[in-house]
């Protein structure tokens, strides 16, 4: 491991939940780890991730996730998960299992996966669709790429939309 | 850019809502100006993307999805978003956003596609499973596939799963 | 078809509702039929897929997905799909369908796929997230894996994240 690859990896994040956010991360962290240069392109909901006034906030809900169940098990009904308080509930729940493993929350992922060498771009169209500016983004984003430069970066790569 | 290129990309889209029936069609367009071969295989819920009568009515809906927020930038809490009315008005929020960015709707989009050479394919199994007909899709779709002839098509392309 | 191939199918499953069980295991099983190499990672919901006491029991609910119809064709406002029931007719009528057609269901599916050489996968870290052992798990499950092995094994590989 660290030794050189010519692999790459470009994960597409289309999500903005917090259960949602880490396989991409997770994915990236171990591609970097193994010497394969990873690269992650957000879009849609996953520009929450890199979304300074969001990143740290970003939630789970239980809600048309069947598999969501309570610390005893059973599932969670609809009409119940609708509940104000139920996605703050698995939202903190999740967090703390997260930290009791040792992976750490979405911003500091992020960071030690840019401090890794791996690279964080906003998808140019719904950047643009939600208004945002440079200011409203995580520091280390890399920059905002069109879906053309997007592929362009994506020749030879293996690419993982989440 | 146009030039020709050997890389081959083989989109599958399983999601029938608005927001996430955008990313395969960014991507599909993208590549064909890029050169690149772009096939896009609709399955499960994707399908309603290229039903004729389903297609121009696509939805988009924030229960469920933390990070759909209002126009204020706060979120929507779930006991709200199951409001008969809020899935109406964050669907035509968005199709007010993407015609301002440019973006077409999907059957304009899926035309566009196809005029440039994409090839359009349904999922045998969940066109059996939706009892859909030749005549329930879109003019464009080039035939009904089952899984085996998609993998053989997708010898040698990169595969991204929507 | 059954002839030798040297292409490789690294799917990623990680949805546990019964609608998002299907694309992985239909991909899975078509390779393996094309004599492509095929291999499941189960993460996060997806871990339900594998789990003894859940792998039966998948659900598919039609809340946040404005593409499930009522028998009708109509679509299902949110604030029914939320009352109780609503998510255990979608998942009957999914398993009818999925019957009629000759897809066998999750259990049976999985068991044909390592019998034809596929192997199954749990994700360590939620695995640990979740709390689960050896034995919750399916019998054919081949091991936990982290994500460095995971990408060490998916080398050469077209990786599916469903």
């Amino acid at each position: 491991m660290f030794e050189e690859s010519d692999r790459k990896l470009m994960i597409i994040c289309s999500k903005g939940t917090l259960d949602m956010a880490y396989p991409g991360m997770v994915l990236a962290n171990a591609a970097l780890m193994e010497g394969i240069d990873a690269n992650i392109f957000f879009t849609f909901w996953g520009l929450d991730m890199i979304t300074d006034a969001k990143m740290d906030n970003l939630k789970c809900t239980p809600l048309g996730n069947p598999s969501m169940a309570m610390p005893n098990g059973m599932g969670i009904p609809n009409i119940m998960s609708m509940l104000p308080g139920m996605t703050d509930f698995s939202t903190s729940m999740m967090k703390k299992e997260m930290d009791k493993l040792g992976f750490p929350p979405t911003r500091e992922y992020l960071q030690m996966i840019a401090d890794a060498g791996g690279k964080l771009y906003a998808c140019q169209m719904t950047y643009d669709m939600m208004k945002l500016t440079e200011d409203d983004l995580f520091d280390e984003v890399e920059g905002v790429l069109g879906a053309m430069e997007f592929l362009e970066m994506a020749e030879g790569a293996q690419v993982i939309f989440v």
